[in-house]
């Protein structure tokens, strides 16, 4: 099953079942108000979902809608929690090397998680607005998580049923502010503007053999300008999605609708594969040459993300954006 | 005008307002459906909510309650974000001479801020359930503030008018967890629980000539166990709130609702005023004598958190909770 949000005014928009072709949708209106107030009731709002998903793929149903990437909302326009991991060893291993920063005890036992912004995120296709582009403009390809509730304490084995949904992210970083705000130990305010996410969220068995170990064992596509940029394959990631949601969870509950990143995808094999983010390009170049060739983005830059099945089609749609100045 | 939230058994509860004393309150509903759905129309909704404070404050009134703080939820039970700074300089000195922490650049002049969990909050009276007396259960008072939508790039002048609502915050601390999870850069994940607010929730001017700078000029008053541990004053604080609302703004939007907090509230004179949390009593004992005598918290510890106004009278009623451990 595969959802989206379509804007209407309000704040969290209008849940829509989407066809497994990104092409038709039907307005789900009769079963929730939003995504969020579906995740909220969860078990009595998914099977009835279902019958709409159900339905729409038999063929025509009443009301149905052309479903257009371009001006669908975020899955989730608002939530009340974002944490966000970096569950990929060899990204932060590179960029502790490249750029210095103090090693992490237990890094690979203990996940990194930061809270990011919830409250505004952005669609698909939206320009990002950002103060400055000497701020180090970075887009970060991730894969995120939505769950239902999990209460305080719940073990990572119990976790991965809690898992409801799965999206792409960019969530994008400002460069000259995050090794600041690292060393504050504070985690990262001026850093992290606003996620934004894939046109749908999908449920885990959309995704087949390929959802397995809490992880998505698919490569992630990442374009710049259009020119292709790197393809790391999530399947390396250093913890399941369930393990990081146990983490998350260890003093908290964590309410319905929380989405749990993975950080940027990034292999081993970075120097084949290519990267889901400049920093990590640029601290390979550091590691080769001295020094960073490649800049940040501009004002006027595009990002494309995507995930894309055995068969070559897309699972989420395209994230597919461009930084701007924000209006001040 | 003093705004509370009574349990109803939904998430965001039922909005009252409260009588100066904190004796009587009238409920809102006819207003807004929560007091999160009248910040997010606060110009419509504020004039309403003085019209119903100003008739309670003249007599009885139609549908009167007894306000009790020993029942009453959190002011918000969930909101959109929660940005927690530390502006209290000489707290920030203290726990890195005692607890060796690194130095943080340009602490003067650019404020420390964390994301916090604001899905889940805890009312002035509720049990706060956690995981372990081993993880060095600590509480923090605080003051914080509530604002409605503040736009990307917002100046600290302009900020101070977004400033709708003040409460008194208990945003307790797993110090095990705090120093490991510092050093990772991250910011915290175990080593913060759920945040508790006062029983009211004020408008600015609820604090007469106290609100003045961004700031509360006046002490916060702490009791551990019934016996009195501390009461710095909060005017002391390093940043005023509108300079963290602006920093908080630098690249993000935040959503009406959005709560900022103050950080432990402390002083330069430590040794005579006391403290609002046991870590800095730590330091202190570290500082004197070489190593910390005072424990942290064990299940069953209260901690109040109060203040009053010039004559004596509690302005947010009292947070008091105690500390037990979570159901498993």
């Amino acid at each position: 099953m595969k959802l989206a949000t379509l804007r209407d005014g309000t704040p969290d928009g209008t849940l829509v079942v989407v066809s497994t072709d990104l092409r038709r949708a039907v307005k789900a209106t009769s079963v929730a108000a939003s995504l969020l107030a579906a995740l909220e009731s969860w078990d009595r709002s998914e099977p009835r979902l279902r019958d709409l998903a159900k339905a729409l793929s038999g063929g025509p149903v009443s009301g149905e809608l052309e479903f257009t990437q371009a001006t669908v909302g975020p899955p989730l326009p608002r939530t009340w929690q974002w944490l966000d991991g970096s569950a990929f060893h060899s990204h932060g291993a590179l960029m502790q090397r490249a750029f210095k920063h103090a090693p992490v005890d237990a890094v690979q036992t203990r996940p990194l998680m930061y809270q990011g912004g919830s409250d505004d995120f952005l669609g698909p296709r939206d320009d990002m607005p950002l103060p400055s582009e000497a701020d180090g403009i970075d887009f970060e390809a991730e894969l995120a998580v939505v769950v239902d509730r999990v209460g305080m304490g719940t073990s990572a084995a119990a976790a991965l049923e809690h898992v409801k949904l799965v999206m792409l992210a960019n969530d994008a970083s400002l460069r000259s502010h995050a090794l600041p705000e690292k060393k504050t130990g504070f985690g990262w305010i001026h850093a992290k503007p606003a996620t934004s996410f894939s046109p749908v969220a999908v449920t885990p068995d959309e995704l087949g053999p390929a959802w397995k170990d809490g992880r998505v064992h698919l490569p992630m596509r990442v374009s710049w300008n259009g020119r292709a940029f790197g393809h790391p394959h999530a399947g390396e990631m250093g913890f399941g999605f369930h393990e990081l949601i146990a983490h998350a969870a260890y003093s908290r509950n964590l309410s319905a609708g929380t989405v749990i990143g993975s950080g940027t995808i990034s292999n081993e094999s970075y120097r084949t594969v290519g990267s889901a983010c400049i920093a990590e390009r640029r601290a390979i170049e550091i590691e080769d040459g001295g020094h960073a060739v490649t800049e940040y983005m501009r004002f006027g830059d595009r990002v494309r993300i995507e995930m894309l099945d055995a068969n070559g089609n897309t699972l989420f749609g395209a994230i597919d954006q461009r930084m701007v100045p924000a209006r001040r």
